[in-house]
């Protein structure tokens, strides 16, 4: 089976780490890589910094087999991912053709000026593909293994919906999840032995606190199904409560 | 006025990764840090990877003033925070007879046992001050600039409740927000005006899509009170019917 292709997410965001706005997008797209078989293995938020987002980008694209960025793609001043990303991979930026077509379409049907702000967001790299966006025109884009998207949840929502058919997916990561209404300290000595005897199975623990009491989801991963069966069976052996 | 401290947050978590499970703690701590008058300038999200972890640390814990983590720190095979922490700072690691005594004491009062797994708990690096948890008992700890907490959120913030009042926080960076009814594009030119007439004001413009209309908030900080009502006054003028 080959290997799952990786992925890192970089989102943009003065205002997440301010803790201002409450990040939804990472959430959206972890799910969303899990379905399609691709290994997300890392999440950074940077601030609207040039230089930061310059690095990660070069950091992170370097790394895994794709990056997605999340917001800095508008209008305004503060907007400058398009620039970042396209001084990551040295490549020449400026208004396209082909994006300025999109977005002229897009206001004239409104009969709304495309003035000079408008007209930043079809600022595209050299040699980037563009990323649809029915909402609100404006393209995001592709350049090289680096899917550059909106930070607004609907548009960058759909930007995902347009962009991961066209990415090939591994062999999805089967799961199964079993909740144990004990104390992690109670799970902790069976399950590690578990864990030793299903090698191939990545077993995680993920305790919570429900209506005062203790408890943890233990989530049992593999890429074949027979192995994840028989650690599973291992659990509720172990477990026969787990819900 | 001192330059306020800086800081970082690294949440170790494949359920995150995985989108099994949305992070609440990110948004919690980013909000305390802004009140507190520390500036937090980056987010990481790693695996529960020793290396990776290691890495995170010594990147994160070197560039910043601070460094708060999360997960990783429960009495489960895959709970490895603790170690890595202490690898990255070269620190030697074991139980500790501070931390087992609180285990002990808590543990003895519900009559239940403190096994292998839960005396991993107690492993806390040399050098390390306990972070307290009235919920659960076993501690977080602070190694050097680098404070290392529970996942579970409610745990998580009870750390962040005991630690925050001990740090030293800087001059609050004040900040106003205003909510404009308009699309980005037709507020992006006099906001750049504005930007640029009010250098020691950072304006950032937060775009959303409510009932299908397009909007931004512009938020606009400083430190310094005047400068900020005189950067917001101009935005009035700019926009009249700013909410």
């Amino acid at each position: 089976m080959p290997a799952a292709p990786t992925a890192a997410i970089l989102i943009i965001g003065d205002e997440i780490l301010s803790g201002r706005t409450r990040d939804a997008n990472t959430h959206f797209l972890a799910e969303n890589l899990t379905e399609k078989g691709i290994g997300l293995r890392e999440i950074r938020v940077v601030s609207d910094d040039h230089d930061e987002i310059v690095a990660a980008v070069r950091a992170l694209s370097s790394r895994y087999d794709h990056l997605f960025t999340s917001g800095g793609i508008g209008p305004t001043h503060d907007d400058i991912t398009a620039e970042a990303v396209a001084a990551a991979f040295g490549a020449p930026i400026g208004v396209r053709d082909d994006a300025r077509a999109i977005l002229q379409a897009h206001y004239q049907k409104s009969g709304t000026e495309l003035n000079t702000a408008r007209l930043r967001m079809a600022r595209i790299p050299d040699g980037a593909t563009l990323i649809d966006n029915p909402i609100s025109a404006a393209p995001g884009f592709t350049l090289q293994n680096t899917h550059v998207m909106a930070g607004v949840p609907a548009i960058f929502q759909i930007m995902v919906g347009s962009l991961l058919p066209k990415l090939t997916g591994g062999a999805p990561v089967l799961s199964q999840s079993l909740r144990i209404e004990r104390p992690e300290g109670e799970i902790a000595g069976p399950l590690s032995e578990i864990a030793a005897a299903h090698p191939k199975v990545s077993f995680g623990s993920y305790p919570f606190i429900q209506n005062g009491r203790f408890g943890a989801n233990i989530v049992a991963r593999c890429q074949d199904r027979a192995m994840l069966d028989a650690g599973v069976s291992a659990l509720r052996a172990a477990f026969p409560e787990a819900g």
